[in-house]
């Protein structure tokens, strides 16, 4: 694994997706808290909003720790279930966020190679990528196709596999602290988006390269990070 | 106003109640989401959850700035009822933060002075005070109250003003960078709680003399601020 190299040709990119192209956080938030009170565990929303974006395992031992409770592996597949059950329910209410289809249309015109990397499983993804118009040819790495999610960097890597390009020559762009800290653990320098909730200076000490408000800021501000005009 | 002056005697505390002594911040972001949506104008969540405490009015004034849409005064009214509708339709599943009871009968009981001042009107904090066990000899100011909510200093001012405390010898409680503003403007010192969802860096960046997790976490510390036994 080499140090982030992103002189001369053109970047690539690794797309988280919850909070970075589609406005889903606090849907997610909302469903795990309903998941946790019909299982009868207590916990302020504000520390499950912190947890969006990390794998759904890392989640629940996080869980115990802050709760002191240890859930049996029964519990613990009932509160996946639940909360994939009242996302579901709010999926509707998912929209892409500002500039988020412009954004992927700009880097395809560009010729920028870029991925999707997302801590959901393929279904949960599924309806925001059609939100997203994300052509075909995107690879979309998800949950079930790795061994570890965020803040692990199985995905990122994966991503970059699957484009054919090392992961020092890609930027990941994520709205939480664990697609930033995968990010760095992939040797890729990460951007950080407002759009999941996460204050600036978190995803700064988090370790991004660079903060935009959303993937609408981003695309204004392409040339910061290196994407140029292909011809 | 003088300059804060919390030395020898027993500070007195000014209390916000959204996401400081009641976990009700995601709620009233989903109720204010459903409410945008229904009148048709479209704003990403995070922004919503960045404008939770502060004025009503100064809410709707920073939404026409972001949306560049001007809304006339029924849509404004329209916005407002919504809001309080949905945020009523889901005042059952808000809890008191972790502490809270505990910190205001540890006060009680160290003969502290504390006053709650909300930028919420009477109807939405009666519930939440009901469920904090609020005595009713605490003074309560909501926006119904005075001319002008968080980060006006109005509210905070009304609540020193009842305790017969001056501001300069109050701490205020909030989540928000909105109270830590107001408190700014009123002359006393901000302690900051992470249970609204704001990241500490944001709140130290507002002007936060401290940042706890939450209540449970200041009860815990409160050697720090200056309270001790009564007797």
């Amino acid at each position: 694994m080499g140090a982030p190299n992103l002189s001369g040709r053109q970047p690539a990119f690794l797309f988280d997706l919850d909070g970075t192209l589609v406005d889903s956080v606090y849907q997610h938030v909302a469903a795990w808290q309903e998941a946790l009170v019909e299982c009868g565990i207590p916990l302020s929303v504000w520390r499950i909003h912190r947890r969006i974006g990390m794998s759904g395992g890392l989640f629940i031992t996080a869980l115990q720790r802050e709760t002191g409770l240890s859930l049996d592996p029964l519990t613990q597949a009932r509160l996946t279930r639940l909360h994939a059950e009242r996302y579901a329910q709010r999926a509707g209410t998912v929209a892409p966020l500002p500039g988020a289809c412009e954004l992927l249309e700009v880097l395809g015109q560009h010729e920028v190679a870029f991925a999707i990397a997302t801590s959901g499983t393929l279904s949960v993804a599924t309806p925001a990528l059609a939100l997203l118009r994300v052509p075909e040819t995107v690879p979309v790495i998800t949950r079930d196709q790795v061994a570890r999610a965020k803040p692990d960097p199985d995905l990122f890597l994966a991503g970059a596999e699957r484009l054919k390009v090392e992961p020092a020559r890609c930027f990941v762009v994520g709205d939480s602290v664990w697609d930033l800290l995968a990010a760095k653990r992939a040797g890729a320098l990460g951007i950080g988006l407002l759009s999941g909730g996460y204050g600036q200076e978190e995803l700064q000490a988090a370790g991004a390269y660079r903060v935009y408000e959303d993937p609408a800021d981003l695309v204004e501000h392409l040339e910061e990070v290196g994407v140029r005009p292909a011809h």
